[in-house]
């Protein structure tokens, strides 16, 4: 297998873009990381797009094909593939571009992740996240996402002692972040009090646990470590890229605190990538909701499991905690275009490894890890990158 | 790059599956892939699956989480992922589950693919699939599937004097070749008279013009080439792989007569072969309409440009032709369950070339060829097989 590389990253602001069509995102994410690839369009072997719900979102299949004709790349016949994974849609299309660099099928691979959320009622948009759990034994039964992360912040509560207080200690930490991200949905600091005063989704969860609905791309471009050079100073390499899926429905788990396969796919991106939690910096962790992060944080292996809450309300996740936990502010701040996630992750740890991360730049960023999930952990994707 | 073989296939009949769920089918056909190339299930290291719109078809995203856990991967925590490119969708899961195994990231791969759609209305069965074309400007104006292949079909009538007799015999012969494989969706004869006095669809198109709604899934087992004798005695390879797109919308294009995609992918596909058209003896192309199995045999590079109408009245696409096409039976009448037709044209090409495709066993099939279509050839996917 070759080494890889990313060498561009873009995204759009994320939020309620309803001036912007699905395509226009798209497009505009890609160009961002292109042009910051330097890199010519000529040059583009192929093309992979993260999308969760195009379908019901804007009725529109066949999305790789649609970026590929509006970005001009049909002109060139670019060979261009959507994948899904709800949630881990882009991580997992990080993936695919990676393997199809690492086999050396192709040189130059675009990775784009793009939703529009904001163009259906919040009831459709409801239903539709919630087609990433079981259709059949979880969703028509009334179970929303919500309510079955819900369950997980009880459960986590009742064995490990995790407070309310700590929840709404990761929205306040991510909003902290979030504020310093010109590109985020939210840039607006929040205080406990916001969190637990806001209104009641399903107990214990209240608005402001909840990553919001949100339009918005991003996208990376990859090459062969080997050429990386020739298009950037600041290479970033995929040192390491994990993948495991678990029972899609929460009730088929053994433990419902424990996202098994956060632990399964860390251990595989960890083994390829030879280094270790302790070399890890700085981490964007799939916070769907705020007990989300708390499993992450744990399952990732950065503290022990019922430790998370503990952790973060001692702010051992901040900017100069022990490790720097959602320094883009995450799902709940940057908002969650749901197939655009997955990159954003990218895209931020690209910009700490580079050093280029303004006001929320981590000391000394080395090494950083995606975390992507999708459903209540049914897939989740790790990868582990390191400055060159 | 690694060399890679199917070493299994597995398909369940096509049809009106009302008593199957999606999910049965899906673990259905992977299951009997996996019993053909005689491994277990602990040995499979990642799943691939193709599908175009189980979002809408069933309300249901993550499908490739979905069938892990029903077919009991899940507890291996096996990397699971869904691609889709509307009618392409299995042919590039295919492409995908190939890199996987070319880049050494995976040694035994299974590639599946799986639709239902007769769980809904015609009428909304009719829109999901138009959802594969130009929502903004195709679909919303009316242009329905049928429509968009009508334009092309008066179009290559009136360049190059194709007969609505030659593509009546379209479906006459792949009625004729269906009724030879027991688990086509349409297994009886039909004549010139019955496609022409048909019911019109979109003139020229009637009913028998079209490929049905189906429900059904295909799967394969992938492995490297240099383990592939391990498991089966008539391993067949996978020589060549090429993918392109196109614009999404048919008004884009220079020429609705050529498909553009059909050709860049067949020549990629061969090139990395090695082989060239003559080398083929089976082919199974994508006819969604008669029209497109015309437009595919001349794209394709196996019959010139305009005659493929002529070849076919000649018969020279049958079963002791110059090339046999659709020995299945096609889309037309195999059925074409959309995700799952890349696959099971994959599984026809492999009993073909493993001498075991029965009564309709094309004589020393040494080279065979699939040929998968996403929408009105925005994208196209070609892999070129041979027998080992």
């Amino acid at each position: 297998m070759r080494r890889v590389a990313i060498i561009g990253i873009g995204n759009t602001e994320f939020g309620e873009l309803w001036d912007h069509s699905f395509r226009e995102i798209g497009i505009t994410a890609g160009l961002a990381a292109v042009e910051d690839a330097n890199i010519s369009a000529e040059m583009i072997d192929a093309l992979y797009v993260g999308n969760m719900s195009a379908g019901r979102f804007i009725e529109q299949e066949h999305i790789g094909a649609l970026i590929a004709d509006y970005s001009g790349l049909a002109r060139d016949h670019v060979p261009a593939t959507r994948v899904e994974a709800a949630g881990a849609s882009g991580g997992l299309a990080l993936r695919q571009g990676f393997m199809a660099v690492a086999s050396g099928l192709h040189d130059i691979v675009v990775v784009g992740g793009a939703e529009k959320m904001t163009d259906v009622s919040d009831l459709d948009s409801a239903n539709i996240q919630s087609s990433a759990a079981d259709q059949e034994w979880e969703t028509v039964l009334g179970a929303t996402f919500p309510a079955l992360h819900a369950l997980i912040a009880h459960r986590h509560m009742h064995v490990y002692g995790t407070t309310r207080e700590q929840l709404a200690d990761v929205a306040v930490k991510n909003h902290r972040h979030g504020a310093l991200n010109p590109k985020a949905q939210f840039r607006r600091e929040i205080t406990r009090e916001t969190v637990l005063g806001s209104p009641m989704v399903s107990s214990p969860l209240r608005v402001f646990d909840c990553a919001p609905s949100s339009d918005g791309a991003a996208a990376v471009v990859l090459c062969a470590l080997e050429n990386a050079k020739k298009y950037t100073d600041t290479p970033v390499e995929i040192i390491g890229s994990g993948q495991a899926s678990d029972t899609l429905s929460l009730h088929d788990r053994k433990d419902i605190c424990t996202m098994e396969a956060t632990r399964v796919a860390a251990k595989r991106a960890f083994d390829m990538a030879k280094v270790a939690q302790k070399d890890v910096q700085v981490a964007e962790v799939h916070d769907s909701f705020t007990i989300s992060e708390i499993l992450a944080i744990e399952d990732l292996g950065f503290f022990k499991k019922g430790e998370g809450g503990k952790a973060t309300e001692a702010g051992l996740t901040g900017l100069s905690g022990q490790i720097a936990v959602n320094t883009s502010g995450g799902l709940k701040a940057r908002g969650d275009p749901i197939g655009a996630t997955g990159l954003a992750q990218a895209v931020e740890i690209v910009a700490q490894l580079r050093g280029k991360a303004d006001k929320r730049q981590v000391k000394d960023a080395q090494v950083g890890l995606t975390h992507n999930v999708g459903g209540t952990g049914a897939t989740v994707v790790v990868h582990v990158l390191r400055r060159v």
